[in-house]
This record gives C-alpha cells, sequence and structure tokens, in this order.
C-alpha cells in the first residue's frame, strides 16, 4: 500500500481534497454569471491575502509570468532600477528586468543571509540623481530558505517616487505582507504554494503609484498588460477576463481561498511559524544545522546544511521513491549541500512529524548516527509544548 | 433534476469524464519520473496531432500567450509583417503585433468570407524588396465561423525566407492541418478546445526556418524566450520546463491526447466534418441560413444568421438558463445578428441532437414559426442517412 506523496516543497504544495473535488466537475464557461461569481469571489479573497485594497489581477500563467508583468507594464527600456538579490529568485528577477533592457543595478547579498535595508538605503542614498525607480526584491527566497524584511525596505520608498516590486510567490498567504499599510506598489503570486492550488495562475497587486508609472512605460506588452485585467475587473471592457482564463484552476483557487478565510489570515500565519520553529527544533534534534541565519530564516522553507559524508541527492531520492515524501535539494551552487523542507500552504504538524519520522529512518539508512525518535520528539515538543 | 451545462461552445469544450478524473487525483511535483514520463508523453502525442517533427512548446498560458510568444521570439521592432484577418482573431494578431511594433500590414477579408490566396499572392509578389518576414493568419477563425485554406498560403511561402505563422488555437485536433508537410513554420494553439483539456495551456510548434529567424530577434522575451523551452526538451537545461508548469492541466492534457491517439486523428477530423454537415443540415430544416459562405464554413463552430425578429440574446441565454446548453451569440459587430453552434472537441452526434432539439424548443418559445421535429430529424438523417 502507497499512499500519495506529501509534498513538503515549496510549491507545488498538496492540494486540499475540497480543492481536488472542485476541479474534478464538468467545466463551465467563462462568460457565465455562474464563472463571474467565482472570480469576483477569488478577486474579493485575494485582497484579503494580499492586504490590499487596489485591484489583483489574475494572469494564467506561472508566477515568472507575473514577474515579467511586472517589469513589462512599469519600466521603459534604460530605466534604472535596483535589484536586491539573496538568491536564485532574486536573481531570476534581475534577468527578467535586463532581458526588458532595463539598467539594473544588483545588489546581493551572501546566500543565506537576508538583505540588509541600511545598505539598500545607502545605494538609494548615493543615487542622488533619483535615477533609480524602483527596488526590486524577494520576500522569501526559497533557494536559501530566508525571508526579507519587506517593512523595512518599504520605509525606503514608499513617501518616494520609487517603486517598490515584491516577489512574494513562495510567501503570499503564509508570510505576513501588509501591502497597503507598508506602501508595496507591486506585489506578485502564484497559486501553488501557500495559496493551495495547482500551479498555473498568477497574481499581480498594483498600486495608485504603479500606475502613475505604468502610463510612462513603453515597453511592449498585450497578454501581459494589465490595465486591460483593472479595466475588465472594473467592467469597462466588454469581456473580462480579457483572454481566457484557466477556469478549473480558477475554481479550484476560489475553493482554497474560502479555506484559507475560514481559518483566518492571523491564525494561517501563526501555523506557518509553529510548523517553521518545529521543523527548526527537529533538524536541531538530528545534530544538523540551519542554511540560514537562524533570525532570518523562512516560515516557509527550512533550508538544512547536509551531514558530512551524506550524499543529499540520496537523501531527498531516498524520502521520494521509499516513502514517498518530496523535500528538494539545494539549487545552483548549493546542490549537493543543502536539503530543504517545505511546510507552506496545506501542511499540518503532523505532516511535519511524518516528514521527521522519514528523514530519521534514511538518515539511519545512509549510516548518519543518531538515535530514533530525537527529531520526532522535538517536533512535537516545539509544537504542543 | 439539471445535467451538467452542454458547452457547445468553441472553447472551453466539454472535459471528459476521464480527463476530470485525472485531474481530481492529488498533484504530483514536476521534478519527477511520473511527471517527466507524462510531460514527454504529452510532447510525443502534441506532436502527432501537430503533424510535425518539430518540437512542440508548452506553455502555461492561454492562447493569446502563445500569439504573443509567436511574435516576441522571431522579429525585431519595425519588421514587416502581412497579417490576414477574417475576423476578431485576426484582428487580434494584428493588434499583438502592432503592440510589439511590428509594421503590420493587413490583409481583411469580410467577415464570413475566407481569405483568398491569390489576393495574399498579389501582396507579396508586389513586395518587390522583399520586405515581408511573414504572413500570419487564422486557421479557423471562432468569430464567424470560417476555416482558411492553410496549405494554399503555405505554398505562397515554403520555399521563400518567409515564415508562415499560424494561429490553430481552434482548430487543432478537430481540422487537418499538416504542419510540416505544408510547411508552416509556427503553428499556436490552446488546450481548451478540440485538444478537449481545461484553458491554461497553450502550445508552440517552431519550424527549423523559424528557428533561424529566432537568432535575428531584438524583441524582448524571458517568460515567451521558446528557446528556453526547446533546449529545456531537449536536456539541455538543469530544468525542464524552464518555469513551473501546469501539472494539472498538462496531466488532464495527457489523458485527452490519449483519447485522440486512441480514437485516430482521421477519424476524429472525419467526426469533426460530419457533425458540422449535421449541424448545418439541421440549420437549413429551420429555414435558417449560413452566416459563412457554405464552401468554407467552419468544421468547429457553425454561424447562423440569427431570424428576424428574434432577439439573438435572448435566443442563446434561454438555451443556457432553461435548458443549459451554451451556444454563442456574435461578436463585435455581429453581436444580435448571429448565433454560433460549437461542435469541436469531445461532442458526438447525440450532443447535436440535443442541441436543435432544445433550440426547436427556444425558437418556438421566442414565435419563430416552424414544425417540431424539423431540424433534429435532418440532423439525423445527415449522420446517418
Amino acid at each position: 500500500m502507497r499512499k500519495d506523496k506529501l509534498l513538503m516543497t515549496p510549491g507545488p504544495t498538496v492540494i486540499p481534497p475540497r480543492v481536488l473535488e472542485v476541479m474534478s466537475r464538468q467545466i463551465i464557461h467563462h462568460r457565465t454569471a455562474e464563472f463571474e461569481a467565482a472570480f469576483y469571489e477569488v478577486e474579493e479573497n485575494l485582497k484579503y491575502v494580499f492586504q490590499t485594497g487596489n485591484p489583483v489581477l489574475i494572469l494564467a500563467s506561472s508566477g515568472t509570468g507575473a514577474m515579467e508583468a511586472a517589469i513589462a507594464n512599469f519600466f521603459s527600456p534604460g530605466d534604472r532600477v535596483l535589484v536586491v538579490s539573496i538568491g536564485a529568485f532574486g536573481d531570476r528577477f534581475a534577468e527578467i528586468a535586463k532581458a526588458f533592457s532595463l539598467n539594473v543595478e544588483k545588489l546581493s547579498f551572501e546566500w543565506g543571509q537576508a538583505a540588509d535595508a541600511e545598505r539598500i538605503k545607502e545605494v538609494l542614498d548615493s543615487d542622488v540623481k533619483h535615477e533609480i525607480k524602483a527596488v526590486i526584491i524577494t520576500h522569501n527566497e526559497t533557494s536559501t530558505g530566508v525571508t526579507n524584511d519587506i517593512e523595512a525596505v518599504a520605509k525606503l520608498t514608499r513617501d518616494t517616487d520609487r517603486l517598490l516590486i515584491v516577489d512574494a510567490v513562495s510567501s503570499m498567504g503564509g508570510l505576513d505582507l501588509k501591502t497597503d499599510l507598508w506602501g508595496v506598489d507591486v506585489v506578485v503570486t502564484g497559486s501553488q504554494k501557500c495559496l493551495m492550488a495547482p500551479p498555473g495562475l498568477a497574481f499581480v497587486s498594483v498600486s495608485e503609484k504603479a500606475w502613475k508609472a505604468y502610463e510612462n512605460s513603453t515597453l511592449p506588452k498585450f497578454y501581459w498588460d494589465l490595465k486591460k485585467y483593472k479595466r475588465g475587473l472594473l467592467k469597462e471592457l466588454s469581456e473580462n477576463p480579457p483572454y481566457t482564463p484557466a477556469i478549473s484552476l480558477i475554481m479550484g483557487q476560489a475553493e482554497a481561498l474560502r479555506m484559507i478565510k475560514e481559518e483566518g489570515l492571523e491564525k494561517v500565519y501563526e501555523r506557518h511559524k509553529k510548523l517553521a520553529l518545529a521543523t527548526q527544533a527537529g533538524v536541531k534534534a538530528l545534530g544538523l544545522e540551519l542554511f540560514a541565519r537562524e533570525d532570518v530564516s523562512s516560515y516557509i522553507i527550512t533550508a538544512v546544511k547536509g551531514p558530512a559524508g551524506i550524499d543529499m541527492g540520496q537523501l531527498v531520492k531516498t524520502m521520494n521513491i521509499k516513502y514517498d515524501i518530496m523535500i528538494t535539494g539545494g539549487q545552483k551552487h548549493l546542490k549537493g549541500k543543502i536539503f530543504r523542507i517545505g511546510h507552506c500552504g496545506y501542511v499540518d504538524i503532523f505532516d511535519v512529524v511524518k516528514t521527521f519520522s522519514a528523514l530519521e529512518k534514511v538518515l539511519l539508512e545512509l549510516g548518519y548516527d543518531m538515535d530514533l525518535g530525537v527529531s520526532v520528539e522535538a517536533v512535537q515538543r516545539s509544537y504542543f509544548g
């Protein structure tokens, strides 16, 4: 007997059965009252999760598509932007900006560290001609398991004419992100992480300040033209959304957002935090070290330094093939050096217990010296104690 | 008791229960052997349906996104292209090309007519400096129910250095399109029409000639950068596809493509043709006229001139609200003037019988003079006679 894979990964994450059930129903047409009701419900609940009164635009694409939209809509070739990178996804945002001929100043921090707002301030202060039009930063860097302090960065941009663009693909709906209160202009995310739906939908919120920048943008756009989505939403166009939406995914996302609303955002954040702390406790009980600096270690995904002599590829593979639990290895130069346990979306404490129970067994099989049960006990004590 | 909506629409179309069942399963991760197997199976079966040996690239987006990709990958600002339009979707391709600063020459034909290859030849012949780099045309124009003769157009471009780009969003898997044999360079389609999966996936095939044009293209692209998808497919990158795919939709599409392969492409085409002819027979038996010229009337969707005195909006709405059968009205200037019956994808003769059975009742309710049963009989005679 084998159970479904338990995805302790940073996306896709496990889809709640309620969501799967909705997606198993016969499709409805998108130009109907029934779909319209679901669409606007998703819109309202996205605003709740984004903590914004701004429209949240719904795209049929993966998160990277929404990152591209965040570039194509607010800039023109040659515009100078500051991209802050603490890992692979920060690097990707810089690559996208470069592909669109922006003049990219990149401020990189060592993988495993968070961005230092003081350093960002220095760069902005030294930009005396005020050429930098935006700061672009990742909220939660999945590749390193580190969360950036967006509130601190927002303080540097909110009362200026610079935009703050945040990649919240892996954090939205798991980590507190006060879009309006902090003054974040553009926030992008995807459906397949904390939002508990399958991949294929991306969401972008846009502030008034960003809409002003939109008016000056000359980069070519059609599918990503966010104003069309906004006008559709506001019923200023004959059709909303402007292009055929990913109907089944939107119906599934509607159900997943209902679940988030039922639990309540504060409790969702608290659950993610407690699961992360339990995971950290488990890691330590195994005698292993966090890859990230502990005070910035993510509540979405925990990156762990691989113990000496243990093959990370083998560890991840055995967890998957033998015990049907998916964790992930490192990306880029961290390949073979770390493993990562995701604990976001439809995850509870017993999923973490199960993961450590299997992890102990696999580590023992691979020759790591430890006592069976130590990490599971630590996980339980952290969460229930 | 009410049954699920019967979508006699040109996308989304009814999803086969087998596909819904697959999509109701727990999600799997995309960096696994299981997903890889499904992905390459989809790739192989897409090549079968596209009738091509070229790679078919799989995007998470709606069809319009793939149309944008077809522009962004093969051209540079100022490049001259000939866009042939016979309706709303031809117009859309011209708009996309303009949004990307191409120098668009548009050759429009009256709505309801097909493109005249002679006229296209004249335009190309008069381009003595050979400035026109591509011909862009819709295979099946959903807005008017007309099919273009792609083979005839391909003869004009295949032995030249001009590209032929075909929007096959509504035709692929329903109408014969011999991509390689005819010499079509770029073909784009979506998952939600004849391919019987939900919307949210788009597919693009690219010829060797088009890959050469890619090398000269300077338009900005990242998410749409087709070469990355090709390199991923060929395992030249560490990850395939390059960005998180719409996993559940791909698993659903895999099942739908299995069904197409089981039926066989020739039989699929024959079924679409016979359903279209049965629909045309039903329309005539009602005393109504086709909107399209009969010899080019689409096998995907039949556009019908609304009878005098009958409110088209009311007709379409009553079919939907009272009888749970979705047909569609006209788009743009055809609104209120025509109605359209889609017969593509997971549709059989009894769906057409049911549609006409309801249509007769609704027409009678709206005061149209006719005998109950005439069109259903004609549909049956056409198909079974």
